[in-house]
């Protein structure tokens, strides 16, 4: 019974043997520093070149371009500091940072902390399927705006942003900007199912950590197009071409490199796979279940993702319910729920508490089984219904639903 | 042959076979984000209380008190950075920031950037021996002191700092003092041999990593004494208190504290055991090749700590040969190798670039035995003659030897 229906592989992802076979010969083996210059220390630089390598032809850039860090949140700092401290803070010109209004904390908090150093900082709205509109963007952008950043997939409601055409769109008008707008996107959720060429995709930087592919935790990239504009996150060394100090962990590096190819060599086939599963959980639920809201985009949406608020209960009683009947999901992201804040995603969708509160989150895996899926089915339903009995609240889904909307247009009113 | 004799463990360390075990679990079974509410999380957010709690044991702190990073560097940069940042910078107020010239890159480049942003850093001189000396310290504390770092034992020439009695006095100046002044101490190479009880020690910040003690590599802490303030590093989840955000690398933290406890708990015997090693290298060295300067000091120095120049020879040739030959040894650190300039801490202490040039670490490990080091001396000699042999220098070896006095001494001024 114990952890038999993992779904929550958007929080983190077990590590696959295959990585953790790659690793083995670094830990006491194949040990040396990179930085020494006898064979030893020559021989895990060149298992670390090899996987930038192997890395940067998968997101199809030069090997230079990919710098190792300690993780998506790492990566993601160094982006955001990076490029807004490069420019420095002047009176009369502020350099401006837009960020999407759900991003991650890791991209949401650092913006904040540049907005306490001075810097100019404006949160995008996104529409109601949690979508960022490129119409909406071209009326926040300024003169002085240095860097964008959108995330490719939402890692709550999981849908997909338009990276591809912001990027194009920037590119457009970088060409008769004074100063440039760079573009960075935070791929964490997406690398696993999408396409991560960044010649395709038009942007500067983008952020990938091991933990939600099937490799290691501690291990993430940023992707630095060549020119990009960049101060150190971490000095020392000069490790990681001077941006990310420090003895390179040559294991995560290893493991990052691995869990990539597995993943992008099985793509397309298990997306295809995960389509099926998730439409067959949503159909379940939405016939099966009364008093639901489906949020995040229908079809625009990450393969593994489905997130659904039941209305008339909270979220954390489900989720405790379900974990003792060895089933594991989530409310919010792993990182927000500590706090028991309703999501700001779905917040910032423009749904009212009741939607967030109700909001569950089931990320499904290359190990989620359709009888996975049919063992939830067989508990859920009644777990709401037991749940609901003893639940003081009858909200009205219809005006919820409403109100979601309304408030969405609401939002995204930019004068 | 291959990687017969390892003498860098200065450099990096193979990882401990218990470490491995220790870490093993928490790959593809509990592997889940320790934020998540359900017990997969919280079993993992337990296993990481107890390595913090087992850590903050040896170091005779609170759970608390201990903050995970992504290694030594990382630490240093949130000490560093986040204490003096913590401070904001005012026209007529710069806080000022001491650090010893013979600190690692990861201080020595920190302080530098902290110059550059407009904080005041001075870099404090030590003696011929690599002594930092209480009173020289006195004399460049001013009343906007706001941090010093000094590191517990140098990672070149082994001289280990009396930390305690610069945390005495610091401790008894501040009570006077209108800003307190904070003390950090870089611990990587310490950490293994010494104590590092904290109280005893009168410190406000201690840097230690796991790839120094047959630990994983991408993995530190430091120590933050309650109360001291500091701003966080990486923004974003709230994770490490709020300082260093990102989900938890849990197989590193597991391997970090199992590591920790290993050598904590065989430091005494291995220390004895090390020291005749040390001591039967360094009189085979100065018994058998002529034209030798030992460098750092002769007793107050790491037990594992053999730092010699060979005057007339180019350290990266007496590597090369010994590589060559299964030898592995160091010239300055792993880190400032690549740009094959002389060592930084050598030239501190005062020595001409002759004796920097001509500089060798050796440094010893758990796995060293006197076999070792009786095949090196059996085969270095020979390799010292034959490079004597090819080079047209020939230098004055007590001339030298003075000059370095003659220097260090001058260094020392400070008015």
């Amino acid at each position: 019974m114990k952890n038999k229906v993992y779904l929550d592989n958007a929080a983190t992802t077990p590590v696959d043997k295959k990585v953790l076979k790659a690793m083995q010969p670094y830990w006491s083996k194949n040990f040396g520093n990179p930085s020494s210059l006898y064979k030893l220390g020559q021989n895990t630089k060149r298992a670390i070149e090899k996987s930038r390598k192997d890395i940067a032809d998968i997101l199809s850039c030069a090997p230079n371009e990919i710098i190792f860090t300690g993780g998506g949140t790492a990566s993601i700092n160094l982006a955001l500091k990076g490029v807004m401290q490069y420019f420095k803070l002047e009176e009369d010109k502020k350099s401006h940072l837009i960020v999407s209004s759900i991003e991650h904390p890791a991209v949401l908090n650092t913006a904040e902390y540049l907005g306490e150093l001075g810097y100019e900082v404006s949160i995008l709205p996104v529409n109601v399927d949690g979508l960022v509109e490129l119409e909406t963007l071209k009326k926040v952008i300024k003169s002085n705006t240095t860097l964008i950043s959108v995330m490719m997939a939402n890692n709550e409601v999981g849908t997909i942003q338009p990276i591809r055409e912001i990027g194009k769109y920037l590119e457009k008008i970088n060409k008769d900007r004074e100063n440039k707008i760079y573009f960075h996107t935070d791929a964490c959720q997406a690398a696993g199912f999408l396409d991560i060429n960044v010649n395709k995709l038009h942007i500067d930087l983008l952020t990938l950590n091991g933990s939600k592919i099937y490799g290691p935790k501690g291990i993430g990239i940023l992707y630095v197009k060549q020119g990009t504009p960049l101060n150190p996150l971490i000095h020392g060394g000069g490790q990681e071409n001077d941006l990310y100090s420090g003895t390179e962990n040559i294991p995560g590096i290893v493991g990052l490199s691995t869990a990539l190819k597995l993943v992008n060599n099985n793509k397309e086939k298990e997306n295809k796979r995960l389509i099926k599963l998730r439409e067959y959980l949503v159909s379940e639920i939405e016939s099966k279940i009364d008093k639901t809201i489906f949020n995040g985009h229908r079809k625009k949406r990450l393969p593994n993702n489905v997130n659904i608020s039941f209305i008339d209960v909270e979220g954390e009683a489900v989720l405790l319910y379900l974990d003792e009947i060895g089933i594991q999901i989530s409310v919010g992201s792993a990182c927000a729920s500590k706090d028991l804040d309703p999501s700001h995603v779905i917040l910032a969708l423009g749904c009212p508490y009741e939607v967030a509160h109700g909001s569950i989150r089931f990320s499904l895996g290359k190990h989620t089984t359709k009888k996975n899926l049919k063992y939830v089915m067989k508990k859920l339903p009644g777990i709401i219904e037991y749940l609901r009995k003893a639940s003081p609240i009858d909200a009205d889904v219809k005006k919820l639903k409403g109100d979601c909307l309304k408030n969405s247009l609401s939002m995204n009113k930019i004068n």
